[in-house]
């Protein structure tokens, strides 16, 4: 029986990697590394840079694949995932089937934590064929990145957060104190809500860390600003805030 | 000028510690360890087995701190938490002041995550005194140790997830899925809607985790049960649980 570990590795800075996560790496046979293409070049880069520093298996080879495009003008976004997961799944199949030893482990390297807006772990848990263990690595996640580079605690106190999407951001509004991830639609800037306070990051963890905080209608032009400059000069932008009402 | 580190440590399994917290243990002059009593002797025995593994900086010095009681019979919620927050803010600066050398960096190791449900943050920065400064360095949290013990996404795909108190879950009930935490009150147990599932677990990512999972009509008594008896036998619990939709 073949053995997968799905190993987070924190959303940025490669000394998020817990002990854990290092001594799964360096049990797999075969690392597995996707390259998301010329534009993420970096994120590859990052993905490397881990293997190099805390990878001392010699028995142990890095495997890269390509990650097919999720069609974003699929009107139906659940449809759209949906054949998304399905190229993905054929492609880990296929990789696990071609490249992982008989009874031998491997590993799939993904960013942030494992559980958080990442479809790894679903992808995984339809793989037909052989029967295989899975055993998921937990690893730092952005929306930690974020509060620990604000200075901040994430909930005020006994009050609930909510994480969600930019998506469903603009459908739902905000309830109470919100992260919001996977924002490519800059969804704040369509709040007018004057008590709000944002404290948003981009490229977290990483050299090129971006802080902006303060009340959201003095924020809002600057962010989006910082935020399309960022995305030219890098050619890709990851970005994560929270939205707090102000207090007293 | 002093440096306080508030560090996450990860919320059971010595493991989850990253790079960076291990790094920042050994940058430290002295290490504060709360001791909670009687009762929790096996936190405190986590924090001392962390420091015993990771810490290799002769020159650093354990200091342990009794923390005082929260008055749970403070009808006011606010205040009581209030007055804990003074009296730990006291605590804090006299051995802050008391043991730390001039220009010397001390860390205070936080449960989980410091911006989870935790305190530290918020009471480092209302330390009047001489100034400081702050750094924080995120730790896994029980959230994440839940979801990774249970092998399941944290979101459904594109969905948001709330994250709530189990006081705060029995006032505003269930919209999304949902992540519930300091629930004393087992509050899951008076949700009746027949469509819930539930992901429990207790002592994550301790030697003794316990998981159960399954339709929450169904397997609500056995976990108040299994719950109650684990308690009884630890002197103490920790527990945290996902309410999730089911689908289809
Ligand atoms: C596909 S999700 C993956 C999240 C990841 N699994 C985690 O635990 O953080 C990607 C989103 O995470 C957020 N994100 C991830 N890394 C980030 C970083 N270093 N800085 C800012 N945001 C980041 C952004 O909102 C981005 O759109
Ligand atoms: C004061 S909060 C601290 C949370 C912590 N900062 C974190 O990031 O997980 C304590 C609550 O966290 C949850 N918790 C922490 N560690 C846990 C563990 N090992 N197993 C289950 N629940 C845990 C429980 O809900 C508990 O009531």
């Amino acid at each position: 029986m073949k053995t997968i570990l799905i190993v987070g590795i924190g959303a940025g800075n490669p000394e998020h990697l817990t002990v854990q996560a290092i001594n799964a790496l360096n049990r797999a046979d075969v690392l597995f590394i996707p390259d998301k293409g010329a534009g993420k070049a970096d994120l590859a880069g990052l993905r490397r840079d881990i293997c190099d520093r805390y990878v001392n298996n010699p028995a142990s080879r890095r495997v890269e694949y390509g990650v097919p495009r999720r069609d974003a003008a699929n009107p139906d976004y659940g449809a759209g995932v949906h054949d998304w997961h399905d190229a993905l799944a054929a492609i880990f199949a296929r990789l696990i089937d071609a490249e992982v030893p008989e009874n031998g482990v491997c590993a799939f390297l993904v960013w942030g934590d494992p559980s958080l807006y990442d479809s790894t772990i679903r992808i995984i848990g339809r793989l037909h064929g052989p029967a295989h263990k899975v055993e998921i690595i937990p690893g730092i996640t952005a929306i930690q990145a974020l509060t620990a580079a604000h200075g901040i605690a994430l909930n005020r106190i006994g009050e609930p957060v909510h994480v969600t999407t930019g998506r469903r951001l603009g459908e739902d509004g905000v309830r109470s104190d919100t992260i919001v991830m996977l924002d490519g639609q800059t969804a704040f800037a369509t709040l007018d809500d004057p008590d709000l306070d944002i404290f948003w990051g981009a490229y977290l963890g990483t050299p090129d860390e971006i802080l902006i905080e303060g009340p959201l209608p003095e924020m809002r032009d600057r962010i989006v600003e910082t935020r399309k400059a960022a995305r030219a000069r890098h050619g890709w932008i990851m970005d994560t805030y929270l939205l707090r009402k102000r207090e007293g």
